[in-house]
């Protein structure tokens, strides 16, 4: 009798699986990749299409697409509701998934630290639709102050609050600036769009302060420099519709309000039973597979991963793809044994390539190797490593075209309000 | 003391109203442009965005962005709730604003034929919220179907009914076609999207009816080239979720159905109370105002005109922007007169350009002038026409770079499922 072909079951169709389903090369072996979008999404850009720069399309490829001619690849779109462990099969919900070895790479979501009930006033921004959300409020907005006689409510309608300053956070309170300052500026007869506020809040005494000390510095005047106001040693006490209240007793009435502060882990790696970290990530062991079950990986930012040098690995692409990649490469090396076995293996280790952030026009910050940027050769090397990055020759195109046209022209390609049925769901303002 | 500045009220930013203002110069006078939308929307290419070959903001412009430098045209985004004609004064949703002139361009929506209970189930395609309605629930559908275990279930998955064989029915029913049998063809495991169906119900005896006979029939085979399979001589008796009965009794189990067969008027027409067509639209005078307002005009999909040679104007873009340029003109002759007044006035004249409808790949029909053409010369001038028309140079190099592409590699550019909150509202199969 024939040896059945061993079954690989993928959960999640970001950086990590992705590279895994492409990296993994043992024709016998039959992977089912699950993913609850249709669509692998390039999140680094994502900020882009918040802030009307890029349309969703442009930064989102159908996973079947992407894996099209990997014939033992089958991409079902379902989620996974719990994983048996001892049974060693995943749940979906139409269906169960028996396996030899699972990789779990769901990635992250919005933590608001303990205040769920936030979620309501402060979108976060996850997903294509968080970010069409955010470009549709944004947007409208302003429409509504072109139209409000009273001062004041003009004024909450022209303040955007952006809570965390880590790169995220950095780069929408940027690309809000320059949206306000210079794209729409001259299209507003009864308002002054330029006079718009964008208010960034940290916890930290820095922004980017995952950066070198001159490099986060930089970042914070670059993005001062745009017209963001900063509030650094900053906590958000209080939250209520179109309305923040911080640490210091100040408050803010701001019509938008956007959540770029806390990652936290897919609730699924609760139901592995192991050691997870603050954030609900898995502590993982040195082969990024779980106590117990060598068969079970978890990668990317769902595990909390600690390097040889006893630094966490951090939760960026590049370390979601070494991770993918590694996986794959210790599996076919089993698979392709002789006597297929679990031991011994080589610890995984990340190789930091560098790390950056962009804020604007020609202003970024970047860490690349031992050498540190900032300013306009930052923002080149930042574009040229994302459009490098960005999946698919068609959207690296678009990417490309959008990018020329908006620096050329100072408009944005994607300034346009979808939704607005969802959208006449927001309670008004009380 | 200063005369004061004339007041003209245009409601509707599409091709009518957008063509006014661009085409109006008499700096004096001031422009308030009222559309609900903060686009404006090349409608001949909506059909693309439903079936995943563009996405929404290659279509669409910013009104704003587009009349930035008309100076004397505010913009507001806001709906007209009634028309005062004895009062000279447009109600909007958040306030009133008197006119000299107005001109209404709301175009038209979708009309069921006295059955408003069928929207529910076969959405029409008007906005871009429509498209990306339909995009979504087409491609979910094979989702499920590659899922799916129970054949029946899995045959209606891979089932779309088109209703309404006129231009857009015949867009949407042939790039439907191509899309399964094209591009999702290669992408699945356990389905062979090439083996969905979509049937095309038309009520006359034949697709594409305003055109020549020729042109039609041509029209028809290129279809059926592609695998729709076309009902002409059949109405739609009855439906239901995901079901259509047919006035021969067939019935028809099928997950999308797309409705794409009646156009009404806005009905902001039954405002004016004066005389309207079956489908709501206004019937004007020959200057295309209305009986007993000199200063009201009516133009575009809204208006009913009958053309010098006793035939209706169609409903097409030509047509509106046509309208919006001669009655610009009109105001602007009446503006500079010494003593301004309102007669007598040259009667509108429409300038047949011709007609076009694509099917699919190289494959179109084409009237020009007195020329007729079929298959690839008419595909390739529908493609040229509609290029030069679309607005905004950064949307014609995007469509033009997402053509090619799809052209080249049998892909569609913007096969991404966004909005599954509004879709899990979609009550499931009974």
């Amino acid at each position: 009798m024939e040896k059945e072909s061993p079954r690989i079951v993928v959960l999640g169709a970001g950086f990590g699986g992705l590279t895994f389903c492409q990296t993994f090369h043992h024709a016998a072996a039959r992977i089912t990749l699950v993913d609850r979008q249709n669509h692998h999404l390039f999140q680094p850009l994502l900020y882009q299409v918040a802030t009307a720069g890029l349309s969703a399309p442009e930064i989102a490829q159908p996973i079947r697409s992407i894996l099209s001619d990997r014939l033992n690849v089958t991409v079902l779109m379902d989620e996974a509701t719990d994983i048996q462990l001892a049974e060693k099969q995943v749940v979906l919900k139409q269906s169960a998934l028996p396996y030899d070895y699972l990789v779990l790479a769901l990635g992250g979501m919005t933590s608001y630290f303990g205040h769920p009930e936030w979620e309501q006033f402060a979108p976060g921004l996850k997903s294509l639709d968080d970010a069409i959300k955010i470009r549709r409020r944004i947007l409208l907005a302003f429409e509504k102050a072109e139209t409000e006689t009273d001062p004041a409510v003009r004024e909450r309608l022209m303040t955007i609050v952006v809570v965390g300053g880590g790169p995220t956070g950095v780069e929408l309170a940027g690309a809000f600036a320059e949206l306000f300052r210079r794209v729409l500026k001259r299209d507003f007869r009864r308002i002054d769009p330029s006079h718009a506020r964008v208010i960034l809040i940290e916890a930290s005494p820095l922004v980017l302060s995952h950066l070198p000390l001159e490099l986060a510095t930089s970042g914070g005047e670059q993005l001062k420099k745009l017209g963001v106001e900063i509030r650094v040693s900053t906590k958000v006490k209080n939250m209520r519709d179109r309305w923040v209240e911080l640490d210091n007793g100040d408050t803010i009435a701001a019509e938008n309000i956007v959540w770029a502060a806390g990652v936290a882990a897919s609730p699924v790696s609760h139901k592995l039973g192991v050691e997870l970290d603050r954030a609900g990530r898995v502590k993982v062991l040195p082969d990024l597979s779980i106590a117990g079950h060598p068969e079970v990986f978890v990668i990317g930012d769902m595990a909390t991963v600690i390097d040889k040098d006893g630094k966490p690995v951090p939760g960026i692409c590049p370390a979601a793809m070494q991770m993918g990649r590694y996986v794959a490469h210790l599996i076919e090396d089993e698979l392709a044994a002789p006597t297929p076995s679990h031991a011994p293996r080589a610890p995984f280790s990340y190789w930091d390539k560098g790390t950056m952030a962009t804020i604007g026009r020609s202003a970024a910050v970047a860490k690349i190797g031992r050498f540190e940027f900032t300013g306009i050769v930052a923002w080149a090397a930042w574009l040229f490593i994302h459009l490098i990055f960005l999946v698919g020759f068609r959207n690296k195109l678009a990417v490309l075209l959008q990018w020329a046209y908006s620096y050329v022209t100072y408009k944005r390609g994607a300034r346009i309000v979808t939704g607005m049925s969802a959208e006449l769901k927001r309670a008004p303002p009380s």
